[in-house]
């Protein structure tokens, strides 16, 4: 089964990738720090229910806008992807080179292109995946989303993450390795990453990454072999040695379906 | 030796890094990439490192420096009740009536006292704790941290925390129950909570909850009986209604005796 998935053939025309525009990017920003929201259903009358100040300062915080997703994950409000892009933000650097391991439709490929994406043009994505489908809707995507200098910057390999150090130029230095595991959503549900690959594609992560990198990971277990996948990671997390990694996990307790996100931070 | 390789790579690069002040959108995105926190132990040189924008806006955020406590607890900075502290504030309103389900030595009553407090003195904490030397640590740090009319609005209760029902006035709309469990740090080890009486507790706890509350638990699993009070923990919380509960766990995946936090959200 495997062996058919890497055999998919690499098809040229994904390597031209594109685009840039910094206004939507400066836009959703401005537009990411104001939007907490009430807990749905609850009886409390008093207005501004979560808007509560820390009683810390009345100037301006200048970071601003990341608690919406974290506190919003906890209140349900906030998908895990999004809470996944928050921590990059706070990992990334104009000019770093990151892999997206898995780019499904390409989401998180947009997205950390627009982290790294500046003028010098020396910031890189690798986004891997092993369905041509999965790469044609992320250069789409890329297409409709990013400039063409923007898409410039990415390159798209129809392989399996587990081969991504093969791949990559010597000595790569990778700031994030990002991965969705699980099936493309709206696409063949049969073809998923596994256990065996994933665990190849994170010792090859550990390797490239370099000191303050990250291995973002989103695992979904809904179909048959998420579980297992997502105990493979939480093994290869635990063997990770506490000097050099901070590993966390956050998880819904009460859905057992729900992606749990893991982060793995090499300090 | 792949660490040595990709520092002396990345030495030069990072020694240029410098922050760009401004006010405008457009460069405090631009500066956004430069000053992300400095993890321990990396060759980033920029300084102010903690201080990075989203681009947002100049005005105060009324959430402002919460990203700072569960982004850092990602990254290893920030202690475990420092971010339990933060969901709360998401939570708590003036004049709120709220549990410290085990006092220990005051800090979390302290905290939420802050958070509850107000002119109109409605605001009520309960805190419970088996041991006395408890509740005295408790009252003597109210006593250095809290004015006198605060410290009217805390009832400290010499029970344990599984009566919480039996000792507050029928129908008390509580909006927090918070839980800190394992044994009084300082005190006697072989005092500890229990699955048995930490179970009945969060069963009484779910009862006084008003939509729009939190059980909140830090669940520390280094000692004996720890890691059985934290599948007694995730039981509890896995049986939660999904449509009434959002149930989720943050943990350490490489420390296996840090503490858990487990929040339950009634919404």
């Amino acid at each position: 089964m495997s062996a058919l998935r890497f055999s998919l053939r690499f098809n040229p025309m994904l390597s031209n990738i594109t685009l840039i525009q910094t206004k939507s990017l400066l836009f959703s920003f401005s537009s990411f720090s104001f939007s907490v929201r009430k807990p749905s259903k609850t009886l409390c009358s008093s207005s501004n229910s979560l808007l509560h100040t820390n009683g810390g300062t009345s100037n301006s915080s200048p970071l601003s806008g990341l608690e919406d997703e974290l506190v919003g994950y906890i209140f349900g409000k906030k998908k895990a992807t999004e809470v996944a892009h928050l921590v990059w933000r706070h990992v990334l650097h104009k000019g770093d080179i990151v892999i997206d391991a898995t780019c499904g439709n390409g989401y998180d490929t947009v997205a950390m292109l627009k982290m790294v994406a500046d003028e010098s043009g020396h910031g890189r994505v690798y986004g891997m995946d092993i369905q041509t489908e999965a790469l044609e809707n992320t250069s789409s995507l890329l297409d409709e989303t990013v400039t063409q200098k923007e898409k410039e910057l990415v390159k798209l390999l129809p392989i399996c993450h587990s081969r991504m150090d093969e791949v990559l130029p010597e000595n790569t230095a990778v700031r994030l390795v990002a991965f969705n595991l699980g099936y493309l959503p709206g696409g063949d549900k049969g073809i998923i990453t596994t256990s065996k690959t994933t665990l190849l594609a994170l010792e090859a992560s550990k390797k490239m990454l370099i000191l303050g990198g990250l291995i973002s990971l989103v695992v979904y277990v809904g179909h048959p072999g998420g579980r297992e996948e997502l105990e493979t990671v939480e093994a290869f997390a635990s063997g990770l040695c506490v000097d050099g990694w901070i590993c966390c996990k956050f998880q819904m307790l009460n859905r057992p379906l729900a992606p749990v996100l893991v982060f793995l931070f090499k300090r």
